[in-house]
């Protein structure tokens, strides 16, 4: 990440509840040996995990499952030039526990698309960064 | 990227279009073998190029200058579950040409963080892509 004095470091609480605000985030990772990014809507798990929900068949999930991906999301305003970012770094795999599954069915981010074939992707919150820049 | 039924494909116009619509994008590249994702701002050259503004030390000009990267930009409403992404991708390359550095200091983005040592960075738009969900 670019340091500098114009933003402040945020620690890992503070870029948890930060991204526990916003909708959509942005997977980030490799396809075909070129950087790849997708924007999804998500949730947070209890264990601060990033969970994705999306069709068993996709290209992201064939791309990612078993993989270690970044998962951004971020606010800014233009109008102050302030905000904020968070990435989540982890493993990313697919849901594949039943009991699991059926949790989050009930309970976890519903798909913004129609999903064939629904499947969990989870996450793993190993490393959380965070910068804010300006004001909130 | 995931291809379903719920979203279109835009042609490059259309993604150049929306991407000159929004301030801020996304960086994606590889910092130390692991994928990595920046918020900065940006504009768009008259070639269709990305072009930012940063420190001539930082960590991103490092990671990026010749390699191939992608830039994302997008806008979402999660009142409607509606938006569009595009993506970018493309080599970066610190602008090392005097005359060009000039133009761009006088037409280009300014960063949004005071800058040591500004210099431009160009992703090239060798591929535009882009995807639009519900309606606008």
């Amino acid at each position: 990440m670019v340091q500098n004095d114009a933003f402040r470091v945020l620690d890992r609480l503070e870029c948890l509840r930060l991204l526990a605000k916003v909708p959509v985030g942005r997977v980030v990772y490799t396809l075909r040996a070129l950087p790849a990014v997708l924007p999804v809507n998500f949730a947070l798990d209890s264990d601060d995990a990033v969970l994705l929900c999306t069709s068993a068949g996709s290209d992201l999930v064939r791309a990612i499952d078993g993989v270690v991906v970044a998962f951004e999301g971020d606010e800014f305003d233009p109008a102050t030039r302030s905000g904020w970012s968070v990435v989540v770094t982890g493993r990313a795999d697919v849901v594949t526990d039943p009991a699991e599954h059926e949790r989050l069915s009930r309970s976890g981010p519903a798909s913004w698309m129609p999903a064939r074939n629904e499947v969990f992707v989870r996450i793993a919150p190993e490393m959380v960064t965070g910068r804010e820049l300006g004001t909130r």
